[in-house]
């Protein structure tokens, strides 16, 4: 039954989805993205948004880093027996829905049933592929003294959303999830900065594990200007509360991209034009300094070290 | 931990394995194969092969379907907080071996920790990327009458294998999955029989069900000859003591090709010769007939029809 209605939405409300063992996709010469991400979480219903749209956005949102227009994806469903049907329809309609607005069909899926209690609800992975833009050259290991870092938007939404929800507290009546397809943004950018040395989109460890991850692999210092970074006040209130930095709080619709500094004005332009960018800024810049160090200079001019997150600091946030 | 395990065995044991957000993967113009499988067998280790093992086969094996070689997959974990780490590393171990047997590189993928009670131990998605061969063309819409139907050994192996696990019985001491990655064979098969017509991995509903759907698809009859089909003897034991149709038993390391009357030796050949299929046999025919009707002839000159398996026979056997 849950079989038959996942093809019913997907093949019948959405037309441009065919589901078969194995797609047949035709494809020119040139590279390939390829990506995966498993969803695990909880709840499965959260302001802004739900498993299924997260599935679809995670999945683009890898592959369109790689500096690629995402094309295609699988989805696998895990369902724990029982789980309700208008829920399933509910999550599959919204991936369907985001499938669409970010342009990439699902071609070919596949569905596991387990008994009850072997499974919380439903997982879904998704994996895509992309078609790598011509003449893009990106990578972590780019980043060179004097690039801006550009960063899309708020900080932290996604985290936040996911903890109230899942705790009971209320930290503002608008706040929601940011989970959104970014592939457009990164077109956008890539249009006006083909320069740009690398994107990266903060989800699991935020904004600090992706820069400190850059920085590392460029082996280059960061500094960051805190009140460059725009963060909802609800956001941050949540965080001092919960004691998180929400420079270590996960994101799930938004984008960093690292610019070479003639580019970058152009790059910001491209973001802000683009959807879900209107918060986009320049937050810091490449400097000299130790390999790997990301530093955050305060209000008052003094900096410190914006640190990684040591182990999981939220499990099941995606 | 889990984490720094999957990348020590994959990256550091098996050096062709790169793990990023998203790979980037040369192509040449033409047509990809992508497909999907997500695998929650239980238990997750039985004779012959583990959930490990089962994840890489049934992707190759449905990119190998559409007459696809399997480059590239992704692997996405789900696992259960307190998951040992030995099962993990043996279950990674034996993917990374069944990968490079098969001439696939895993290349991106993700993990995803819930917490105990959450998920059964450990789930494994794969998604699989190949690139079809020139000149193929290849549907189930294709069979013509008076095409051979090929099947490339022994029917039942894995669903048994599983089920005797499962309940404790033994039916045999030599019984064991048949799970394998059956792309060389299905290039050897390419090699000498251009015309095939179709390749189908008769997993869960087994032959009738795959067999149906083909039938179906090409609006044809099919007969097969019972004493053709090969079964081991321990198989076909469990299955009447189990009240079991073979024909609808899951296999992971078996092959149907429908291939044009005269190519259909030389297939039978390539099959023999190639790894897994020793015990191949031309099992019936496309006949005339009412449109999607499979039949089966027995011994004595009988026939019934082959009835696809409504519903699951047998949850989480792959």
């Amino acid at each position: 039954m849950m079989r038959d209605l996942i093809e019913e939405v997907f093949v019948g409300e959405f037309s441009d989805v065919q589901l078969e063992d194995a797609a047949t996709l035709e494809v020119p010469a040139g590279r390939l993205a390829f990506s995966t991400d498993t969803f695990v979480v909880s709840p499965l219903f959260f302001p802004g948004g739900d498993i299924g749209h997260l599935a679809v956005c995670g999945t683009v949102n890898d592959v369109a880093t790689a500096g690629a227009t995402p094309l295609w994806l699988s989805v696998g469903f895990v369902l724990e027996e029982g789980f309700p049907l208008d829920d399933l329809k509910r999550i599959l309609v919204s991936m369907a829905t985001c499938a669409r607005e970010a342009g990439v069909k699902i071609v070919t899926g596949d569905t596991k049933v387990v008994d009850k209690g072997a499974a919380d609800g439903i997982f879904i992975n998704t994996a895509g592929i992309g078609l790598v833009r011509a003449r893009v050259e990106l990578s972590a290991a780019n980043c060179q003294v004097g690039d801006k870092i550009l960063l899309s938007g708020t900080l932290g939404d996604h985290g936040i959303t996911i903890v109230s929800q899942r705790e009971g507290i209320g930290f503002g009546t608008t706040l929601q999830t940011d989970a959104a397809p970014l592939n457009r943004m990164v077109e956008a950018v890539l249009d006006v900065a083909p320069g740009t040395r690398v994107f990266r989109d903060p989800t699991r460890g935020g904004l600090a594990s992706a820069l400190n991850e850059i920085a590392d692999a460029s082996g280059v210092s960061m500094l960051i200007v805190e009140d460059a970074v725009p963060v909802e006040a609800q956001v941050q209130g949540a965080c001092e509360m919960l004691g998180y930095d929400v420079f270590q709080v996960a994101n799930e619709g938004k984008m960093i991209a690292i610019v070479p500094a003639e580019q970058a004005d152009a790059a910001l332009a491209a973001m802000r034009n683009a959807p879900y960018g209107a918060d986009a800024a320049i937050i810091g810049a490449v400097v000299d300094g130790a390999p790997g160090r990301v530093s955050v200079k305060n209000p008052f001019g003094a900096t410190r070290i914006m640190d990684t997150l040591v182990g999981e600091q939220l499990p099941r946030i995606c």
